[in-house]
């Protein structure tokens, strides 16, 4: 009998020595590829020693049953706790041991085996430097604050609802950019020029748009039945904001069906920015 | 001559049909395993046909040189465009290859080996909850919102600047989790009491601490010189707020040593909060 049939989901778990946080990610997107199947999932981080890692093989291995087989994905790098973890009867997809030893063979150089912190502090300038873009972004949130505009890596620019914030808290947050982001409005589509705070900035700033259905929709939980979540307004405010970055060549994005990952990946390539984190 | 000398870093490629997320956080995981070498990095998202692979393969190809053999780390699951890419002269770390057949093998079911998309829209409404948690915690932010406390999944309490924004935010970007965060003031230790606010609300909070030397200096950043800033505050502060926690049993953290990730880990496990997107 298969694996992970409708009535017995197939446990999942996350073993790792730091936040579990890639093993976690790079398991999900492989579990993804088998939308047939139902999986419960378990994250286990933090594992730092041999003693530790006993306690998770007893674990993993009471879940085993005689149908299922449980998947571990596990990114644990210390030599000695990985080999304790190869112990359990669970099926390990072992992220450090042959991808690692390959990428091992290309370089000509032995990995350390020391426990991975890719989510750790790291370099402490580096972080501070992160904290601070994500001060920058809250202080710039919906044109908040209008000091300090031209210090910003990106500015988004759009209509009320269309994804700034959470694009920019993301790109803060997970790449270390300084983001401001502006909301236009309809005065701002009076006379075709950027609004006064972006206008000598224009080449920094990315637009954000959406479908009028579907900006109708987020508006319409904030103010049901208002004009601002009408479609006829929505719609109009589209239509502006749309000629305004033609105009004025800033590139654009329809944040309708896209996540926040997929527009921060996609503005960072088009603006040839790069993570601070990489 | 082993690659990846200090003169010449190894060029590392993420190469993905998604957002390249999952690729980028594995591969850097494994690159900290060698700390003696030194990396160029770039990132190739949203390759989505044969055709643009065929132009990736051609970059990629262009920066091999007698000495150095390029790293590129792949998560593209259309088989298709995965056999293109193995074309290259690079070295591929072919997470969809090996790793994925053992999943398999496990699951005994083919993998679909359509586009993975873990960080696309996904379900909308688990995506819009998520979209929520943020404003939440962004209307929650700093005691600002008083309003609607209750709902919180958690609230994070500290003193000024021991990292509650950035965890909260991250809290509720990454898990979908309403994080509201409340600031504690010399008022606040008075009484021995939790703050009217968040009385009745003991379970759910979460204390943040810091190192007196630590805070201080980030507070000095903002205010310099300040008594605000100044160690004997900091130590009062950090000291009652520890007192505190201990007489409500709030679980607690030290934030001075540790990344937002990792605090967000250690918080979920200890709260047992488990991610929304998961």
């Amino acid at each position: 009998m298969p694996s992970g049939s409708a009535t017995a989901p197939t446990p999942v778990f996350f073993v790792a020595g730091g936040t579990g946080i890639s093993a976690e990610t790079l398991g999900n997107l492989m579990l993804q590829q088998f939308p047939s199947l139902s999986f419960s999932r378990r994250k286990i981080p933090f594992i730092r020693t041999v003693e530790q890692m006993r306690d998770v093989v007893v674990e993993l291995d009471s879940s085993m049953t005689e149908q299922v087989t449980p998947l571990v994905f596990s990114t644990v790098s210390d030599e000695e706790i990985r080999q304790e973890l190869l112990r359990t009867k669970c099926a390990v997809i072992d992220l450090f041991g042959p991808p690692l030893d390959d990428v091992e063979r290309v370089l000509h150089v032995n990995a350390t085996h020391g426990t991975a912190a890719l989510h750790g502090l790291g370099d402490t300038r580096r972080y501070d430097a992160r904290m601070k873009a994500i001060e920058y972004a809250m202080e710039h949130d919906d044109g908040a604050s209008l000091r300090n505009l031209e210090s910003a890596d990106l500015i988004l620019v759009a209509p009320s609802r269309c994804g700034k914030t959470p694009t920019s808290m993301y790109l803060a947050l997970q790449h270390g950019l300084k983001v401001a982001n502006y909301p236009l409005v309809d005065e701002d589509f009076d006379t075709g020029d950027l609004p006064r705070p972006i206008k000598d900035l224009g080449d920094r700033c990315f637009g954000l748009l959406s479908t009028p259905a579907r900006l109708s929709q987020v508006r319409g939980e904030r103010r049901p039945g208002s004009k601002y979540a009408s479609l006829a307004q929505c719609s109009y405010e589209l239509r502006r904001a749309e000629a305004l970055y033609r105009a004025h060549r800033i590139p654009s994005i329809n944040s309708a069906k896209m996540s926040v990952e997929e527009m921060a990946a996609v503005i960072m390539q088009s603006a040839h920015l790069s993570s601070l984190s990489s």
